[in-house]
């Protein structure tokens, strides 16, 4: 096991509410498609004035105020996010400086998509362990709503803005990680992706507006996430020597209705073994994951000596799973 | 000491070779201003049709090709590039796509600006000995001739393209890292800044032209990093346990001539313990730092046994530092 210790979860939602009911007529849908079609009751948009790097800051102040943690003992700020909030700087430079931790305080990105909170749970578990720093907090946050095409209903309906913060420390080595796995299959790499933003696609080499929208390939991502999750669940409960029965919970990426559904089905587990909020959240992209972690932690799902195993499937396509004894 | 161990390093150009004499006549200016304004002869540019991802993937095969180094045996990929490819998925599966390494190898981004490369060596570190991968290969790369702003000579002339390439182990535990500090002022985040690209300035809430371009504050990037560049340097070897004296050799991230000779004096370390590539590659953001490092191998500079120290400002504002040895 891979000693680390999580110490207190937050997170942050922008303002605006949008409910389902209100899409239809946005959209001009008879009453009731967006909620069918989507399974989300309501997600949270961002307004134009809100930033990411805001919504990151709050979500890490509430997890400092739920622990009790004082924000100058931090030492390393990991920014996990899947879209990023500019080009240059990191998006880690752009919370701290709202974050209020002590000057100095360095900070990076780690980025895998929608298992960035997972990568950066392991990297923050490698340098705690190597010694580099002492209390990392990890901050995954995303603001999907920039990136929506709204005349692709796989792709529009399902995604909510959000941020979720944990701040982690090695322990006493009585905790940490049991098992990690990660796996990229890159002939997946244009299933799921929004193609300018960096060099590829920009005003120098040529760019349109629609290469700043979000594409997906959704029964593609199904098809190759189907072909290779068995195999990474088996691989994780094998490394961890446990079985699926020695799992408490389980905390997957809320990637759709669908999704949710598939890795219950597959893990052949009782729903409320896996907590499930995209009814309320939708799909948050990075932060997914720590969202619902953090709903596990205040709903009682995830205590001290217990076992959860987080899975997610990401763009690039990336597959990665993560038990962890809490 | 943090045992890691170097098996190999790599790079990549673009076919282009831009000299500064070339550029005199572009931009209509006398005959060796670009020359004596930037410090360069000449610098490499990508052509339209070629991809960061591509150069990326090039360095790769470089750095295994001369190590003797099965593909196969890679079972990490990080890509360190200050800019990425675009802004979903994450740059490493698209070097992956390219990369002919095992089907599944995972990859993740990590994304510091210009030190990027100095975190994924602290990070790969940290990941080998917690036994979560046995060989990382890191791969930084930039494209800055993308978000080149002609208009401003300052932030136009220095930067070139480039990409470079490393593989490393835990190795025996003889050699490795002997120190590291990373540090992040965010409040010089406007400093250096490319304002597109992510969730800021898009289509959906306002872009123009110009936020796709590089913006730099010289003077104030060279006063805040002044400021606390010394204080950085002085903990890297208090960290060691050594003095200036036992580091053979200093890679500095290639910044700009002044940089590079602000270096050099406030170290007061003869000019030939200094890599300086910077007058035949520019700045390659992210590249620079193991670029240059690929260059002190391949010229018998940094050799087993000896030790080095890496060392970079980077946008953000970052400031990192790092002793090896090798």
């Amino acid at each position: 096991m891979l000693p680390l210790s999580i110490l207190s979860s937050g997170k942050a939602l922008p303002a605006h509410r949008v409910t389902s009911a209100e899409l239809d007529i946005t959209l001009a849908k008879p009453s009731g498609y967006v909620e069918k079609r989507s399974g989300i009751r309501y997600r949270y948009h961002a307004g134009p004035d809100e930033s990411q790097s805001a919504l990151a800051a709050r979500a890490l102040d509430d997890a400092l105020a739920r622990g009790g943690i004082d924000a100058s003992s931090i030492d390393l700020l990991l920014s996990a996010a899947g879209v990023q909030e500019q080009a240059l700087p990191s998006t880690a430079c752009r919370i701290l400086d709202l974050a209020g931790l002590r000057p100095g305080t360095p900070g990076f990105d780690i980025s895998a998509s929608c298992v960035s909170f997972l990568v950066a749970l392991e990297v923050a578990a490698g340098l705690l362990n190597a010694g580099a720093h002492r209390r990392i907090a990890i901050v995954a946050s995303d603001l999907a709503s920039r990136g929506i095409d709204w005349g692709c209903p796989e792709a529009s309906l399902i995604f909510g803005d959000g941020a979720a913060a944990v701040v982690v420390e090695r322990g006493d080595g009585t905790r940490g990680i049991e098992s990690y796995r990660l796996q990229t299959f890159p002939e997946g790499k244009a299933y799921c992706e929004i193609r300018a933003g960096g060099t590829r696609r920009n005003p120098r080499v040529g760019v349109d507006a629609a290469d700043f929208l979000f594409r997906m390939h959704g029964k593609r991502v199904f098809k190759l996430s189907a072909s290779v999750l068995d195999g990474l669940l088996a691989g994780l409960l094998d490394d961890a020597h446990v079985t699926l029965d020695d799992i408490d919970t389980i905390v997957p990426h809320q990637a759709s209705h669908l999704g949710m559904q598939h890795v219950a089905a597959r893990l052949k587990v009782a729903p409320e073994r896996v907590v499930d909020i995209y009814a309320t959240h939708g799909n948050q992209v990075a932060a997914s994951i720590p969202t619902a972690l953090h709903e596990a932690f205040l709903t009682g799902r995830a205590q001290a000596g217990q076992r959860v195993m987080l899975v997610g499937t990401a763009a690039g396509l990336t597959v990665g799973g993560m038990i962890i004894r809490l």
